[in-house]
Protein backbone atom coordinates (compact mmCIF):
# COMPACT_ATOMS: atom_id res chain seq x y z
CA UNK A 1 0.00 0.00 0.00
CA UNK A 2 1.24 3.13 -1.31
CA UNK A 3 1.43 5.57 1.17
CA UNK A 4 -1.34 8.86 0.90
CA UNK A 5 0.33 11.49 -0.90
CA UNK A 6 -2.26 13.64 -1.57
CA UNK A 7 -1.56 15.79 1.23
CA UNK A 8 0.35 15.85 4.78
CA UNK A 9 -2.07 16.25 7.38
CA UNK A 10 -1.92 14.58 10.65
CA UNK A 11 -4.62 12.25 9.84
CA UNK A 12 -2.25 11.46 6.73
CA UNK A 13 0.61 11.20 9.38
CA UNK A 14 -1.09 8.73 11.38
CA UNK A 15 -2.62 6.25 9.07
CA UNK A 16 1.13 6.40 8.06
CA UNK A 17 2.27 4.81 11.06
CA UNK A 18 -1.09 2.29 11.26
CA UNK A 19 -0.21 1.16 7.92
CA UNK A 20 3.82 0.16 9.23
CA UNK A 21 1.68 -3.11 11.44
CA UNK A 22 0.84 -5.80 8.75
CA UNK A 23 -0.21 -8.97 9.29
CA UNK A 24 3.12 -10.46 8.99
CA UNK A 25 4.57 -7.31 11.67
CA UNK A 26 2.51 -7.31 14.82
CA UNK A 27 4.73 -6.07 16.68
CA UNK A 28 7.36 -3.47 16.20
CA UNK A 29 9.70 -0.51 18.30
CA UNK A 30 9.61 2.92 17.97
CA UNK A 31 12.22 3.70 16.12
CA UNK A 32 11.13 0.87 13.76
CA UNK A 33 7.76 2.52 13.08
CA UNK A 34 9.33 5.95 12.39
CA UNK A 35 11.82 4.27 10.01
CA UNK A 36 8.83 2.63 8.01
CA UNK A 37 6.71 4.85 7.87
CA UNK A 38 9.11 7.37 6.30
CA UNK A 39 8.04 9.90 8.51
CA UNK A 40 11.00 11.99 10.52
CA UNK A 41 11.89 10.45 14.03
CA UNK A 42 10.42 12.62 16.14
CA UNK A 43 7.30 13.34 14.85
CA UNK A 44 6.66 9.33 14.61
CA UNK A 45 7.66 8.91 18.33
CA UNK A 46 5.24 12.25 19.09
CA UNK A 47 2.37 10.24 17.09
CA UNK A 48 3.41 6.62 18.61
CA UNK A 49 3.20 8.45 22.26
CA UNK A 50 -0.16 10.16 21.21
CA UNK A 51 -1.76 6.53 20.37
CA UNK A 52 -0.41 5.00 23.40
CA UNK A 53 -1.74 6.85 25.77
CA UNK A 54 -5.43 6.98 23.89
CA UNK A 55 -4.62 3.31 23.97
CA UNK A 56 -5.08 3.22 20.35
CA UNK A 57 -1.42 1.43 20.33
CA UNK A 58 -0.50 -0.30 23.38
CA UNK A 59 3.29 -1.04 24.56
CA UNK A 60 4.27 -4.54 25.97
CA UNK A 61 6.64 -5.14 28.54
CA UNK A 62 9.90 -4.80 26.44
CA UNK A 63 8.54 -1.44 25.34
CA UNK A 64 7.37 -2.75 21.70
CA UNK A 65 4.29 -1.24 20.21
CA UNK A 66 1.13 -3.28 18.46
CA UNK A 67 -2.43 -2.24 17.58
CA UNK A 68 -4.79 -1.46 20.84
CA UNK A 69 -7.77 -3.14 21.49
CA UNK A 70 -9.28 0.17 21.90
CA UNK A 71 -8.48 0.53 17.93
CA UNK A 72 -10.15 -2.71 17.25
CA UNK A 73 -13.08 -2.24 19.43
CA UNK A 74 -13.77 2.02 17.80
CA UNK A 75 -13.16 0.04 14.15
CA UNK A 76 -15.11 -2.63 14.72
CA UNK A 77 -18.31 -1.42 16.75
CA UNK A 78 -20.11 0.46 14.50
CA UNK A 79 -18.61 -1.17 11.51
CA UNK A 80 -20.13 -1.85 8.17
CA UNK A 81 -17.77 -4.92 7.99
CA UNK A 82 -19.31 -6.66 11.35
CA UNK A 83 -22.74 -5.90 10.14
CA UNK A 84 -21.70 -7.94 7.09
CA UNK A 85 -19.80 -10.36 8.62
CA UNK A 86 -22.73 -11.00 11.39
CA UNK A 87 -25.35 -10.97 8.87
CA UNK A 88 -23.51 -13.88 6.96
CA UNK A 89 -22.40 -15.60 10.13
CA UNK A 90 -24.66 -18.53 10.56
CA UNK A 91 -25.09 -19.45 6.99
CA UNK A 92 -21.29 -19.46 6.61
CA UNK A 93 -21.07 -21.68 9.12
CA UNK A 94 -23.58 -23.92 7.73
CA UNK A 95 -21.58 -24.01 4.50
CA UNK A 96 -18.46 -24.22 5.97
CA UNK A 97 -19.82 -27.48 7.50
CA UNK A 98 -21.14 -28.82 4.55
CA UNK A 99 -18.66 -28.55 2.44
CA UNK A 100 -15.79 -28.95 4.53
CA UNK A 101 -13.79 -26.17 3.02
CA UNK A 102 -12.43 -22.82 4.05
CA UNK A 103 -15.59 -20.20 3.80
CA UNK A 104 -15.24 -16.91 2.97
CA UNK A 105 -17.12 -13.04 3.06
CA UNK A 106 -15.03 -10.12 0.86
CA UNK A 107 -15.98 -6.48 -0.17
CA UNK A 108 -14.70 -4.35 -2.30
CA UNK A 109 -12.18 -2.18 -1.19
CA UNK A 110 -9.54 0.61 -2.81
CA UNK A 111 -9.91 -2.42 -5.94
CA UNK A 112 -9.28 -5.13 -4.06
CA UNK A 113 -11.06 -8.05 -2.44
CA UNK A 114 -10.91 -7.37 1.67
CA UNK A 115 -11.87 -10.43 3.41
CA UNK A 116 -14.45 -10.26 6.42
CA UNK A 117 -14.19 -13.43 7.48
CA UNK A 118 -12.75 -17.17 6.66
CA UNK A 119 -14.18 -20.26 8.07
CA UNK A 120 -11.90 -23.31 8.34
CA UNK A 121 -12.31 -26.60 9.54
CA UNK A 122 -9.26 -29.08 10.50
CA UNK A 123 -9.71 -31.24 7.27
CA UNK A 124 -9.47 -27.56 4.86
CA UNK A 125 -7.44 -27.57 1.86
CA UNK A 126 -4.65 -24.96 0.96
CA UNK A 127 -5.67 -21.03 1.40
CA UNK A 128 -3.63 -17.73 1.36
CA UNK A 129 -6.64 -15.95 2.67
CA UNK A 130 -6.77 -14.50 5.73
CA UNK A 131 -9.25 -11.97 7.99
CA UNK A 132 -8.48 -8.69 7.36
CA UNK A 133 -6.31 -9.60 4.19
CA UNK A 134 -6.87 -8.57 0.65
CA UNK A 135 -6.63 -10.35 -2.69
CA UNK A 136 -6.37 -8.95 -6.36
CA UNK A 137 -9.81 -8.91 -8.09
CA UNK A 138 -8.32 -10.52 -11.43
CA UNK A 139 -6.96 -13.37 -10.10
CA UNK A 140 -9.44 -14.69 -6.98
CA UNK A 141 -13.01 -15.88 -7.39
CA UNK A 142 -14.25 -13.35 -4.71
CA UNK A 143 -12.28 -10.53 -6.43
CA UNK A 144 -13.88 -11.71 -9.94
CA UNK A 145 -17.69 -11.37 -8.54
CA UNK A 146 -16.76 -8.01 -6.96
CA UNK A 147 -15.38 -6.82 -10.14
CA UNK A 148 -17.95 -8.10 -12.25
CA UNK A 149 -20.64 -6.20 -10.40
CA UNK A 150 -18.56 -3.51 -9.42
CA UNK A 151 -19.88 -0.86 -12.77
CA UNK A 152 -17.91 0.13 -15.28
CA UNK A 153 -15.43 2.52 -14.29
CA UNK A 154 -14.34 -0.11 -12.06
CA UNK A 155 -13.69 -2.55 -14.63
CA UNK A 156 -11.90 0.11 -16.98
CA UNK A 157 -10.02 1.06 -14.64
CA UNK A 158 -8.39 -2.55 -13.70
CA UNK A 159 -8.71 -3.65 -17.30
CA UNK A 160 -6.05 -0.97 -17.87
CA UNK A 161 -3.97 -1.86 -14.54
CA UNK A 162 -1.28 -4.05 -14.75
CA UNK A 163 -2.83 -7.73 -14.19
CA UNK A 164 -0.15 -9.48 -12.08
CA UNK A 165 0.32 -13.05 -12.58
CA UNK A 166 0.18 -15.50 -8.92
CA UNK A 167 0.37 -18.51 -11.09
CA UNK A 168 0.51 -19.66 -14.62
CA UNK A 169 -3.34 -19.88 -15.12
CA UNK A 170 -3.78 -16.08 -13.35
CA UNK A 171 -5.97 -14.38 -16.13
CA UNK A 172 -2.73 -11.67 -17.07
CA UNK A 173 -4.53 -10.43 -20.00
CA UNK A 174 -7.48 -7.56 -20.11
CA UNK A 175 -9.27 -9.15 -23.46
CA UNK A 176 -8.86 -12.72 -21.42
CA UNK A 177 -10.51 -10.89 -18.22
CA UNK A 178 -13.06 -9.18 -20.13
CA UNK A 179 -14.78 -12.58 -21.06
CA UNK A 180 -14.19 -14.28 -17.76
CA UNK A 181 -16.49 -11.08 -15.92
CA UNK A 182 -18.77 -11.25 -18.87
CA UNK A 183 -19.22 -15.12 -18.05
CA UNK A 184 -19.61 -14.34 -14.28
CA UNK A 185 -22.54 -12.51 -15.22
CA UNK A 186 -23.98 -14.22 -17.25
CA UNK A 187 -23.58 -17.52 -15.13
CA UNK A 188 -23.84 -15.73 -11.95
CA UNK A 189 -20.82 -16.86 -10.19
CA UNK A 190 -16.89 -17.49 -11.01
CA UNK A 191 -14.93 -20.19 -10.79
CA UNK A 192 -10.89 -19.34 -10.75
CA UNK A 193 -9.26 -22.50 -10.86
CA UNK A 194 -5.44 -22.46 -9.92
CA UNK A 195 -5.23 -18.64 -10.11
CA UNK A 196 -4.05 -17.86 -6.83
CA UNK A 197 -2.91 -21.05 -5.66
CA UNK A 198 -2.30 -23.93 -8.04
CA UNK A 199 -3.61 -26.71 -5.72
CA UNK A 200 -6.72 -25.09 -5.49
CA UNK A 201 -10.30 -23.71 -7.10
CA UNK A 202 -12.27 -20.62 -5.69
CA UNK A 203 -15.88 -21.13 -6.28
CA UNK A 204 -17.76 -17.48 -5.27
CA UNK A 205 -21.11 -16.13 -5.65
CA UNK A 206 -22.68 -12.19 -4.95
CA UNK A 207 -24.31 -10.88 -2.46
CA UNK A 208 -26.71 -8.25 -2.49
CA UNK A 209 -28.56 -5.81 -0.09
CA UNK A 210 -32.21 -4.45 -0.01
CA UNK A 211 -31.45 -2.18 -3.18
CA UNK A 212 -30.23 -5.14 -5.36
CA UNK A 213 -26.22 -3.74 -5.30
CA UNK A 214 -23.55 -6.63 -4.58
CA UNK A 215 -22.08 -5.74 -1.43
CA UNK A 216 -19.95 -8.85 -0.99
CA UNK A 217 -18.83 -12.36 -2.49
CA UNK A 218 -19.30 -15.36 -0.64
CA UNK A 219 -16.60 -17.98 -1.45
CA UNK A 220 -15.29 -21.18 -0.44
CA UNK A 221 -11.77 -22.46 -1.44
CA UNK A 222 -12.03 -26.43 -2.58
CA UNK A 223 -9.26 -28.36 -3.95
CA UNK A 224 -8.07 -28.11 -7.85
CA UNK A 225 -10.18 -30.89 -9.38
CA UNK A 226 -12.88 -31.03 -6.36
CA UNK A 227 -16.16 -30.81 -7.92
CA UNK A 228 -17.80 -27.24 -8.01
CA UNK A 229 -21.58 -28.40 -8.52
CA UNK A 230 -21.95 -28.76 -4.11
CA UNK A 231 -19.78 -26.17 -3.69
CA UNK A 232 -22.27 -23.59 -5.94
CA UNK A 233 -25.19 -25.38 -4.53
CA UNK A 234 -24.20 -24.59 -1.15
CA UNK A 235 -23.13 -20.97 -1.61
CA UNK A 236 -26.21 -19.84 -3.84
CA UNK A 237 -28.07 -21.32 -0.24
CA UNK A 238 -26.06 -19.20 1.81
CA UNK A 239 -26.48 -16.47 -0.08
CA UNK A 240 -30.12 -16.09 -0.16
CA UNK A 241 -29.77 -16.84 4.18
CA UNK A 242 -27.34 -13.75 3.98
CA UNK A 243 -29.26 -11.49 2.12
CA UNK A 244 -32.53 -12.61 3.99
CA UNK A 245 -30.48 -11.22 6.98
CA UNK A 246 -29.69 -8.18 4.91
CA UNK A 247 -33.58 -7.40 5.37
CA UNK A 248 -33.65 -8.66 1.15
CA UNK A 249 -37.24 -9.73 0.64
CA UNK A 250 -36.72 -12.91 -1.56
CA UNK B 1 -17.14 6.52 27.51
CA UNK B 2 -15.80 9.64 28.66
CA UNK B 3 -13.71 11.48 26.42
CA UNK B 4 -10.24 11.98 26.95
CA UNK B 5 -9.43 14.81 29.79
CA UNK B 6 -5.07 13.79 29.55
CA UNK B 7 -5.00 16.81 27.13
CA UNK B 8 -5.70 17.70 23.55
CA UNK B 9 -3.68 16.31 21.16
CA UNK B 10 -4.70 15.90 17.51
CA UNK B 11 -4.76 12.26 18.99
CA UNK B 12 -7.32 12.55 21.27
CA UNK B 13 -9.50 14.93 18.91
CA UNK B 14 -9.92 12.19 16.50
CA UNK B 15 -10.68 9.49 18.92
CA UNK B 16 -13.11 11.97 19.98
CA UNK B 17 -14.81 11.88 16.79
CA UNK B 18 -13.93 8.01 16.58
CA UNK B 19 -15.99 7.56 19.77
CA UNK B 20 -18.99 9.25 18.62
CA UNK B 21 -19.80 6.21 16.62
CA UNK B 22 -21.30 3.07 18.70
CA UNK B 23 -23.60 -0.15 17.89
CA UNK B 24 -26.47 1.86 17.91
CA UNK B 25 -25.24 4.71 16.10
CA UNK B 26 -23.63 3.63 12.82
CA UNK B 27 -24.46 6.23 10.41
CA UNK B 28 -24.21 10.24 11.47
CA UNK B 29 -23.88 13.63 9.97
CA UNK B 30 -20.81 15.71 9.99
CA UNK B 31 -22.70 17.99 12.27
CA UNK B 32 -23.93 15.54 14.41
CA UNK B 33 -20.26 14.59 15.01
CA UNK B 34 -18.92 17.82 15.57
CA UNK B 35 -21.82 18.16 18.44
CA UNK B 36 -21.43 14.66 19.85
CA UNK B 37 -17.47 14.99 19.88
CA UNK B 38 -17.48 18.30 21.88
CA UNK B 39 -15.29 19.88 19.62
CA UNK B 40 -15.53 23.38 17.64
CA UNK B 41 -17.47 22.45 14.81
CA UNK B 42 -14.86 23.68 12.43
CA UNK B 43 -12.53 21.48 14.17
CA UNK B 44 -14.92 18.72 14.15
CA UNK B 45 -15.41 19.27 10.24
CA UNK B 46 -11.91 19.47 9.42
CA UNK B 47 -11.19 15.97 11.08
CA UNK B 48 -13.69 14.40 9.65
CA UNK B 49 -12.67 15.30 5.98
CA UNK B 50 -8.85 13.74 6.70
CA UNK B 51 -10.64 10.66 7.96
CA UNK B 52 -12.50 10.41 5.10
CA UNK B 53 -9.80 11.98 2.87
CA UNK B 54 -7.91 8.75 4.36
CA UNK B 55 -10.19 6.14 4.09
CA UNK B 56 -10.76 5.68 7.63
CA UNK B 57 -14.17 6.86 7.45
CA UNK B 58 -16.71 7.13 4.46
CA UNK B 59 -19.72 9.11 3.10
CA UNK B 60 -22.30 7.78 1.80
CA UNK B 61 -24.92 8.88 -0.64
CA UNK B 62 -26.19 11.30 1.47
CA UNK B 63 -23.39 12.33 2.67
CA UNK B 64 -23.99 10.75 5.64
CA UNK B 65 -20.61 9.22 7.37
CA UNK B 66 -19.35 5.71 8.60
CA UNK B 67 -16.59 4.04 9.85
CA UNK B 68 -14.36 3.04 6.64
CA UNK B 69 -13.62 -0.57 5.76
CA UNK B 70 -9.96 0.83 5.70
CA UNK B 71 -10.05 1.31 9.61
CA UNK B 72 -11.10 -1.51 10.19
CA UNK B 73 -8.70 -3.69 8.19
CA UNK B 74 -5.83 -1.17 9.89
CA UNK B 75 -7.16 -1.94 13.05
CA UNK B 76 -7.80 -6.05 12.62
CA UNK B 77 -5.19 -7.53 10.24
CA UNK B 78 -2.40 -7.12 13.07
CA UNK B 79 -4.10 -6.96 15.97
CA UNK B 80 -3.81 -9.30 18.76
CA UNK B 81 -7.54 -9.76 19.04
CA UNK B 82 -7.77 -11.48 15.47
CA UNK B 83 -4.74 -13.63 16.84
CA UNK B 84 -6.97 -14.46 20.06
CA UNK B 85 -10.06 -15.14 17.57
CA UNK B 86 -8.23 -17.18 15.16
CA UNK B 87 -6.75 -19.47 18.00
CA UNK B 88 -10.17 -19.97 19.44
CA UNK B 89 -12.57 -20.03 16.78
CA UNK B 90 -12.46 -23.97 15.92
CA UNK B 91 -13.01 -24.47 19.49
CA UNK B 92 -15.65 -22.11 19.79
CA UNK B 93 -17.25 -23.86 17.22
CA UNK B 94 -17.31 -27.35 18.85
CA UNK B 95 -18.26 -25.66 22.00
CA UNK B 96 -20.91 -23.90 19.91
CA UNK B 97 -22.30 -26.93 18.33
CA UNK B 98 -22.50 -29.19 21.32
CA UNK B 99 -24.11 -26.78 24.00
CA UNK B 100 -26.12 -24.77 21.72
CA UNK B 101 -25.93 -22.05 23.40
CA UNK B 102 -24.11 -18.48 22.87
CA UNK B 103 -20.45 -18.82 22.91
CA UNK B 104 -17.96 -16.35 23.66
CA UNK B 105 -14.38 -15.08 23.83
CA UNK B 106 -13.81 -11.85 25.99
CA UNK B 107 -10.75 -10.22 27.28
CA UNK B 108 -9.83 -7.17 29.61
CA UNK B 109 -9.73 -3.76 28.32
CA UNK B 110 -9.96 -0.33 30.41
CA UNK B 111 -11.47 -1.99 33.63
CA UNK B 112 -14.91 -4.15 31.59
CA UNK B 113 -14.71 -7.39 29.91
CA UNK B 114 -14.36 -6.70 25.82
CA UNK B 115 -15.95 -9.04 23.92
CA UNK B 116 -14.01 -10.06 20.88
CA UNK B 117 -16.56 -12.85 19.70
CA UNK B 118 -19.98 -14.72 19.85
CA UNK B 119 -20.94 -17.37 18.11
CA UNK B 120 -24.25 -17.98 18.48
CA UNK B 121 -27.17 -21.13 17.39
CA UNK B 122 -30.65 -20.36 15.55
CA UNK B 123 -32.50 -21.65 19.11
CA UNK B 124 -29.69 -19.80 21.44
CA UNK B 125 -31.87 -17.97 24.72
CA UNK B 126 -31.69 -14.26 25.04
CA UNK B 127 -28.15 -12.63 25.24
CA UNK B 128 -26.86 -8.90 25.48
CA UNK B 129 -23.29 -9.47 24.43
CA UNK B 130 -22.34 -7.71 20.90
CA UNK B 131 -19.14 -8.36 19.44
CA UNK B 132 -17.09 -5.60 20.22
CA UNK B 133 -19.29 -4.54 22.83
CA UNK B 134 -18.45 -4.76 26.60
CA UNK B 135 -20.03 -5.88 30.04
CA UNK B 136 -19.11 -4.89 33.19
CA UNK B 137 -16.54 -7.11 35.28
CA UNK B 138 -18.42 -7.80 38.53
CA UNK B 139 -21.80 -8.55 36.85
CA UNK B 140 -20.56 -10.94 33.94
CA UNK B 141 -19.43 -14.26 34.27
CA UNK B 142 -16.62 -13.42 31.87
CA UNK B 143 -15.48 -10.59 33.72
CA UNK B 144 -15.52 -12.53 37.11
CA UNK B 145 -12.98 -14.50 35.48
CA UNK B 146 -11.03 -11.51 33.82
CA UNK B 147 -11.65 -9.65 37.90
CA UNK B 148 -10.25 -13.12 39.60
CA UNK B 149 -7.03 -13.60 37.55
CA UNK B 150 -6.49 -9.86 37.00
CA UNK B 151 -4.39 -9.43 39.45
CA UNK B 152 -4.39 -7.39 43.09
CA UNK B 153 -4.46 -3.38 41.57
CA UNK B 154 -7.45 -4.41 39.28
CA UNK B 155 -9.26 -5.85 41.97
CA UNK B 156 -9.03 -3.10 45.07
CA UNK B 157 -9.95 -0.59 41.98
CA UNK B 158 -12.82 -2.32 40.68
CA UNK B 159 -13.98 -3.15 44.53
CA UNK B 160 -13.33 0.50 45.56
CA UNK B 161 -15.76 1.60 42.84
CA UNK B 162 -19.51 1.98 42.54
CA UNK B 163 -20.55 -1.78 41.57
CA UNK B 164 -23.43 -0.81 39.30
CA UNK B 165 -26.39 -3.31 39.47
CA UNK B 166 -27.66 -4.88 36.57
CA UNK B 167 -30.56 -7.35 37.59
CA UNK B 168 -31.21 -8.07 41.43
CA UNK B 169 -28.93 -10.35 41.15
CA UNK B 170 -25.83 -8.71 40.53
CA UNK B 171 -23.17 -8.46 42.96
CA UNK B 172 -23.41 -5.11 44.12
CA UNK B 173 -21.39 -5.19 47.27
CA UNK B 174 -18.06 -5.17 47.53
CA UNK B 175 -17.46 -7.86 50.62
CA UNK B 176 -19.92 -9.98 48.75
CA UNK B 177 -17.51 -9.58 45.07
CA UNK B 178 -14.54 -10.37 47.22
CA UNK B 179 -15.84 -13.54 48.51
CA UNK B 180 -17.07 -14.42 44.84
CA UNK B 181 -13.51 -13.65 43.43
CA UNK B 182 -12.07 -15.76 45.80
CA UNK B 183 -14.13 -18.45 44.66
CA UNK B 184 -13.89 -18.54 41.14
CA UNK B 185 -10.11 -19.00 41.61
CA UNK B 186 -10.80 -21.86 44.23
CA UNK B 187 -13.09 -23.49 41.18
CA UNK B 188 -11.38 -22.56 38.54
CA UNK B 189 -14.32 -20.88 36.73
CA UNK B 190 -17.09 -18.35 36.75
CA UNK B 191 -21.21 -19.11 37.53
CA UNK B 192 -23.26 -15.82 37.21
CA UNK B 193 -26.76 -16.90 37.28
CA UNK B 194 -29.04 -14.07 36.29
CA UNK B 195 -26.64 -11.24 37.34
CA UNK B 196 -26.88 -9.54 33.64
CA UNK B 197 -30.41 -10.59 32.62
CA UNK B 198 -32.92 -12.72 34.86
CA UNK B 199 -33.46 -15.12 32.30
CA UNK B 200 -29.61 -16.10 31.92
CA UNK B 201 -26.71 -17.45 33.70
CA UNK B 202 -23.12 -17.25 32.54
CA UNK B 203 -20.74 -19.93 32.85
CA UNK B 204 -17.06 -18.67 31.85
CA UNK B 205 -13.04 -20.32 32.63
CA UNK B 206 -9.76 -18.83 31.97
CA UNK B 207 -7.70 -19.19 29.16
CA UNK B 208 -3.61 -18.74 29.54
CA UNK B 209 -1.20 -18.06 27.40
CA UNK B 210 2.33 -19.53 27.40
CA UNK B 211 3.47 -17.64 30.66
CA UNK B 212 0.50 -18.67 32.54
CA UNK B 213 -1.20 -15.27 32.26
CA UNK B 214 -5.01 -15.26 31.66
CA UNK B 215 -5.42 -13.52 28.69
CA UNK B 216 -9.08 -14.31 27.66
CA UNK B 217 -12.76 -15.48 29.26
CA UNK B 218 -14.40 -18.28 27.02
CA UNK B 219 -17.99 -18.36 28.51
CA UNK B 220 -21.50 -19.51 27.43
CA UNK B 221 -24.87 -18.01 27.89
CA UNK B 222 -27.02 -20.59 28.66
CA UNK B 223 -30.94 -20.19 30.63
CA UNK B 224 -30.97 -19.55 33.85
CA UNK B 225 -32.15 -22.91 35.15
CA UNK B 226 -30.19 -25.46 32.56
CA UNK B 227 -27.52 -27.28 34.04
CA UNK B 228 -23.92 -26.14 34.29
CA UNK B 229 -22.17 -29.81 34.32
CA UNK B 230 -22.53 -29.94 29.90
CA UNK B 231 -21.32 -26.28 29.34
CA UNK B 232 -18.41 -26.37 32.19
CA UNK B 233 -17.01 -29.72 30.10
CA UNK B 234 -17.15 -28.13 27.25
CA UNK B 235 -15.51 -25.26 27.92
CA UNK B 236 -13.04 -26.76 29.79
CA UNK B 237 -11.89 -29.11 27.10
CA UNK B 238 -12.27 -25.78 24.30
CA UNK B 239 -10.19 -23.63 26.80
CA UNK B 240 -7.41 -26.54 26.48
CA UNK B 241 -7.54 -26.63 22.52
CA UNK B 242 -7.47 -23.03 22.46
CA UNK B 243 -4.37 -22.71 25.16
CA UNK B 244 -2.77 -25.37 22.80
CA UNK B 245 -3.34 -22.88 19.28
CA UNK B 246 -1.26 -20.21 21.52
CA UNK B 247 1.25 -22.45 21.80
CA UNK B 248 0.78 -23.71 25.58
CA UNK B 249 2.54 -27.04 26.34
CA UNK B 250 0.22 -29.42 28.08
Amino acid sequence: MANSSTGDSVTDRLVRVLETFTPARTVQTAAEIGRRSGLPRSTAHRIVGELVDAGLLERDDDRRIRIGMRLWELATRSSQALRLRQAAMPAMERVQARIREHTQLAVLEQDEALFLERLSGPESGSNVTRVAGRLPLHASSSGLVLLAYGGHELQERILASPLTRLTTETIADAGELRRKLAEVRALGHAIARGSIEAVSTGVAVPVRDETGTVVAALSVVIRRDAPTVPALAELHRGRTEIERALGVRS
